[in-house]
């Protein structure tokens, strides 16, 4: 099965002059779907996982799936003031600006193997900002998985060191 | 086992008076997770279902994995300007002003019979858009669920004539 075919590039989203990579027909069809995870945990196989985080929002989606298949905690990493308990955060910069991401100080026990999940690979600076909320609180990060990389974007370079895995590259 | 233990109550969030119920720890366990789930599929034990709807953003956890365990199509509704195709969208009041909620246009099929799922029924604006926006694209909708309900909110009311069924009841 081709998974591309599930990938939806629209035109000018979020704005002008961006071909935007829609992952929601690859949730719609369950085939697809499931073909992406077995892709993604075929990735981890006899790795020891304790956790696997995902990231505010689309990461959402496989993460807690991959938290189900493998039968572990599924933690969400959220953007600022969503999570209700005492959090702790990392920023990250945009192209113009910056922004942050935060995660429950709870959420993971120091030595704990985690997978941290997100749709896309663009720049590296979210899952930069997420690697650092994990290994503040102790964690140690097993794998950086996504369901896609934008490989022009070059965001290897900013996540070197870490064990990186895309189920699809462009 | 007793769900509750697993939704922490996170007192003036995310104001002042309000106490937040947090389904952090019940994602985080997955023991938890797990029974939850298993509740919530069999209240839909027996009944055909097409495709499932996870309302932005707490709705998708479990709304995803109704959809994988049910092996059907997973749809996310989400708020204004999220999804990058071509959307209708509904809109619902809030305590001051309104807000909306966007699906895609190619969702749902017509005659789709579509389970609705979002963490909380609270005064049940937000599920009331969702099934408009359901049944204006030609869907059935078979069930609402919900991890929980703050039943003194009356949300029940607003949702009059559908089948609703939620984990825990506060």
């Amino acid at each position: 099965m081709s998974l591309e075919k599930y990938i939806r590039e629209v035109q000018d989203f979020p704005k002008e002059g961006i071909g935007f990579k829609d992952i929601t027909p690859l949730l719609l069809n369950s085939n697809a779907r499931n073909e992406c995870l077995t892709i993604l945990l075929s990735a981890v196989k006899d790795k020891k996982i304790d956790k696997v985080i995902g990231v505010e929002s689309r990461g959402f989606f496989f993460g807690i799936l991959l938290a189900e298949a493998l039968n572990v905690g599924f933690i969400p990493v959220r953007k600022p003031k969503k999570l209700p308990y005492e959090t702790i955060s990392a920023s990250y910069d945009l192209e113009y600006g910056s922004d942050s991401l935060e995660i429950h100080i709870d959420a993971i026990q120091k030595g704990d193997k985690v997978l941290i999940h997100d749709d896309v690979l663009a720049t590296g600076g979210t899952a930069k900002a997420v690697c650092e909320l994990v290994e503040r609180l102790g964690g140690e990060i097993v794998q950086v998985n996504f369901l896609m990389e934008l490989s022009f974007l070059n965001g290897r370079q900013k996540l070197d060191g870490k064990e990186l895995f895309t189920a699809l590259t462009y």
